[in-house]
């Protein structure tokens, strides 16, 4: 029997990593992470940081390159499909080379495993070819949409009311949905906001949230949309990368 | 300048409190809280576990009774407005009475103060009559909807879609929301899962999610209905109260 360790570590502040977290990363004998590149060096950065900081125990890092994806693929979910099958090779092969019976392998996960992430999806694939040999455990972390309703200060819900978590590409393709008068952006590859047609909303942004590289912007949509797409250019060009995380708002009256 | 820190502390596992509600709960002064009665007398044992646990310097704790909302009005976000205005007052007061300038006081709230909680939008009122005398700074949490995902490994999106997090009144009053196929139901009062007719939905089903008294169900929704909604009715009796969270997924073969 295996262990696989998916452990969310927050979206960038090290002080959002929970307890269980900490007592989660002293278990692991082997971090498994897969290497994105230079862009995302930060990143990669921050996570040895809290590895140094809060793993008191001996344990091995695996690095494994990233398959390439093809960003640009018109069916968006089958390019997803298959580079996740593609990095399924990748997981399995490091587990199956490093992770000997009895041992614990740990992901550190940005965010919540449970929230735009693939690990889970990824692992439980490769589980199922090897039924009763691995435990999976998911340890839930702070998502960056949290950390943008704590910097703004937001309940993300009306009272009564509901929230709709979505994509850019979704709200680039459909606009802002239906029956719903909160709604939450993530995985924006180039500000779908923009480009909505609608007077009555707010928005209110944040990039690298968490970090201290951390920019918010809040106010009418309209009003404030030219100032948020500069900010975003000027600071991708300079970091070379950008993630950021928005909730649009109709304004009710409510 | 008074600063009143709203804390995310979990759905009930004090293990998932983040490093940055530890150092924020060490920054109090005084800690606020509302009698909610005995009902809720496990959840007040867990505060007093966490404070005790955590703080390590001296602080104040200062309880304020309930008041009484009118749970079976038919307006219901008018009666949340109204007894959040009633619990405005003794906020207010509290503050008022226990804190003094240059203190610091302290909100513990279940979950993330992000998601179907009043105390932000209770404190932004208290400070909007008295602009520039506090500082309200929000700390994210885990909330019930990330213990229910990661009980039951489940990532809450599936590739490029969208999920809706809504409350069980709603899902009474309107049935499965068109165009999303992942439904996040909190605040339930009474299994409004059970009257959905809907034949291709899943359930993902915990209560008392994070303590020890957590109970998890999961399955194609009509199957296990009756099932949950027993276990449901048995638990509320011998506790007295419950809590659940759910996930109603539709089976697409995405």
């Amino acid at each position: 029997m295996r262990t696989l360790l998916v452990i969310g570590i927050g979206a960038g502040d090290p002080e959002h990593l929970t307890l269980a977290a900490v007592t989660a990363m002293n278990r692991v004998d082997v971090f498994f992470t897969i290497d994105k590149g230079e862009r995302k060096s930060d990143l990669a950065g921050l996570r040895a940081e809290l590895l140094a900081r809060h793993v008191t125990r001996p344990h091995r890092v695996v690095v494994a390159p990233d398959p390439p994806r093809d960003r640009a693929a018109e069916a968006y979910a089958e390019a997803v499909v298959d580079w996740q099958s593609r990095r399924e090779q990748v997981y399995a092969e490091m587990i199956d080379t490093e992770l000997g019976d009895g041992a614990v392998g740990g992901f550190l996960v940005w965010g919540d495993p449970a929230l735009y992430d693939g690990t889970l999806r990824i692992l439980d694939r490769i589980v199922a070819r090897a039924p009763g040999e691995y435990e999976v455990v998911s340890i839930p972390g702070i998502s960056s949409v949290q950390v943008l309703a704590a910097r703004h200060r937001l309940i993300l819900n009306r009272v009564g009311s509901p929230v709709l978590v979505t994509t850019g590409r979704r709200l680039a393709a459909e606009g802002m949905p239906s029956g719903v008068d909160d709604v939450v952006v993530m995985l924006d590859s180039g500000n779908a906001f923009a480009d909505l047609p609608d007077t009555d909303l707010d928005l209110y942004w944040g990039a690298y949230l968490g970090t201290p590289d951390e920019v918010l912007r809040h106010g009418d949509l309209q009003a404030v949309k030219d100032d948020v797409r500069r900010v975003w250019a000027e600071h991708r060009a300079r970091k070379g990368w950008i993630m950021d995380t928005y909730l649009l708002r109709r304004r009710t009256g409510t």
